[in-house]
């Protein structure tokens, strides 16, 4: 019975097609077996790497490749810890001379405390990254105007925060996040600030193509456990948005002999 | 690897186990085979029927037990459309000579438009029950101190709202859930005002043992898909109440000039 | 130009009228001084005492009738601290007897920590001290079943908590809040909860005659300027409701691609 | 008494130094008596214009002029209208040339619906702006990044939006708008967005220095109510961030017997 809705429910960025919504990172486990175990879990077919963190130097030390495979995973390399356009630039750059990758995510984030995207220096790279022949995926503040343009000068994906880096406060701002979707005709999704199942839910309710995450699951007590709960999260709230909610209505219900909960 | 996490999750109440933490409702479908498919698609073990509107008199007509098992599904007669703790007993006894059923959903609603739980009814009601032998999950308000006297009094599970049946509000107090689950011995589970799946799943992270809802998924516009929907945010919910989320956590203050938004 | 709208706002409660909406406590302050003035400014008519806090037993220490004159205020004697409805009963026709007092606020609270109000005590408590020929307001749950109970019982005005004693969440549920208010035809007044004047100008334009708290002026780092920050939030929020708000309206979907977001 | 506590509480922008921290738009009214009144019975000293709409052409047609003194408040002119940098900057020209107002506040829209800050224009306009002598206060998204760069490039004062204008949203991000504030060293006003008294009281407890408005008065049932319903807002705002409010403490208070309203 529950074969007839599952009809093909995949969706593509950069003429690449996946089944699985949810993007995860790499980073901020406490090891390469967990890391590989909590992306298990979590069903994503995309990883996300900061290029900057992966360990090019001591040649003992363990690879990521060696626990999440490159032939099994799509790597997206992003410019975590970049602060400048040209950072960003010279990183995929790098990253593309040394795995080949085109496929990437861009972040150009603010000074601290707040790591705010650097909304001026992220136009910047993605300029400089399109000319050069890259697909961007772009993280970038939860502001229409600037989602629109970043998917005109060529992005492949917007990515709007929920809310700041390792923050966990959700989707603060869903009318934006709306806002945005509604207008883009790439896909859109939420990347950063979803902290537990329920938000994730929350950002596909809105009708986002897929959500981003890696805290969330890297710091939660169990990752394994949370990234099983982000997996199923997702699944619950694209089918939730295909489903379509029933009305939030703060009256009784129909089958009540007499309407309306409130009369003002 | 995911099998390491997978042990055993079940929850007991009245002495019988259940894996699954969704109960659904049988009534505000289109008709019977779209009742069916939805509680299918949920996974449910546990189905609530209300009493009062089981076809009794028209023998040509559908029987829900012809498409819903009572052989496979545990039947859970619950009282709505009893506005008084008389009709609701009489209700429930009538209930039990036709079919058997000892545990049962005690709700005594006050007058429409709000119908909102009527506590000194449900008191008394309660109270008749217990005395009478039967086995009462009770829908309350969320209201700790009537909870605790509800569980005192006998109830095996304490029900308080999300928000009035059929608003589809979400959970508007998470504290007082919180605060019921806190102190309670036996299960407390989340009884209206569900409305999507990220509601659902929220439900659950707040740590209650299961959620039961009925609008949600009869007037979503593919009832069978938020079936499943609901199905997937339950278990998601589940799962990341044990997982521990990561903490809430935005320092942007003047008093924290350079200290990161973020631990890792 | 101002004096255009200052019509006569005041209101009523058994039989008495008032111009401020703001009652507040006379405990929790560091000293008498700092009770008087914030009282003072807080521009209340009404002030409420826990009768079984006053001091009755050291005839050396000072007393807070020498810094808040009954003269000036109408003092509402309560019940804070007590748990059954015996104690609340006792304890207001001591206070009658003491001081004369037969308009009284009436708490019955549930055990620590939670302290919520024990409606089953209240209804047991207001009904001994109702037929005993007191004037009764009475702190309540959000419950607009009790409500309406209460008011038919003989209450003089429905007093729901906005959050429990002393937590400063604010008005968590302001639907049942507006509902309570829908059906009601003696005052409502949100007690408790309030924790800042935003939320005290929220209480008010959700509807509500009036506002009580306490915790909110004696815990605040600058009692006196709080208490005249709670005085004009109070007036904003009767104002604000009155006036009537514009309509919330963000309309950012896809289906309006022309329409503006604003009317104007 | 209540003198103890009024201490002058003033600010300054561009040099200038006002009482209160409330400004407010001059459009929308029904007619210019109504806004006469309602400006009146809102304690503004600013009052902003759009230079868009100033009558120029009709010579027998009422002059703004001749209902809000510009001997009385101070003029801000704004470019309500312009979805350019280079309509903003010459409006603010035709502005400064017809009668010498040098602050000026600068708003560049993004397209509709949405009606969004567009920053790179706003960027552009500033610069020019700046280069020309004005002193521009800047209405902008709730981007920290970006508001920090604006203050360095010059700008008198920053303006976030609480809400996309005239959709009443009120304050969707305050830890945006906190972060904002808590970096910057000229005045932030929330400026968008605010609908009811409650929210303008909330924008002043985040620490912001003022608050601007114009359609929650002017489309208020009764602007001129609604007037003196947010002058009151944005004072025991102001007040109550002054005062520093008590915690949000989800336990119960000191004063009761037990501590600790949930143990979890």
């Amino acid at each position: 019975m529950d074969g007839i809705i599952t009809t093909d429910d995949s969706w593509e960025v950069a003429g690449r097609r996946f089944r699985s919504r949810l993007i995860v990172g790499t980073g901020r486990y406490k090891d390469l077996p967990e890391t590989a175990a909590a992306i298990e879990a979590s069903g994503a077919e995309i990883v996300t790497v900061a290029v900057r963190r992966v360990n090019t130097s001591d040649p003992s030390a363990p690879l990521l490749q060696d626990f999440v495979s490159p032939e099994r995973y799509t790597y997206l390399p992003n410019t975590a810890g970049c602060h400048t356009a040209q950072e960003a630039v010279r990183t995929l750059r790098l990253a593309r001379e040394a795995g080949g990758w085109n496929l990437v995510k861009l972040e150009v984030l603010g000074p601290p405390p707040y790591l705010y995207p650097d909304m001026a220096g992220t136009f910047e790279a993605a300029a400089a990254l399109i000319a050069d022949g890259f697909e961007v995926m772009v993280y970038c503040a939860d502001d229409p105007v600037a989602a629109k343009r970043l998917e005109e000068m060529g992005c492949v994906a917007i990515m709007p925060l929920g809310a700041p880096i390792g923050s966990g406060m959700g989707v603060v701002n869903p009318y934006m996040i709306r806002a945005i979707k509604a207008q883009a005709r790439v896909p859109v999704l939420v990347d950063a600030g979803i902290g537990t199942a329920s938000e994730a839910a929350f950002a596909m309710e809105l009708g986002c193509d897929a959500v981003l995450l890696n805290s969330a699951i890297a710091h939660a007590g169990d990752p394994v456990r949370m990234a099983r709960a982000m997996k199923a999260a997702v699944g619950a709230g694209r089918d939730a948005f295909l489903a379509r909610r029933m009305p939030r209505d703060y009256r009784a219900d129909a089958s009540s002999p007499t309407k309306g909960l409130i009369a003002g």
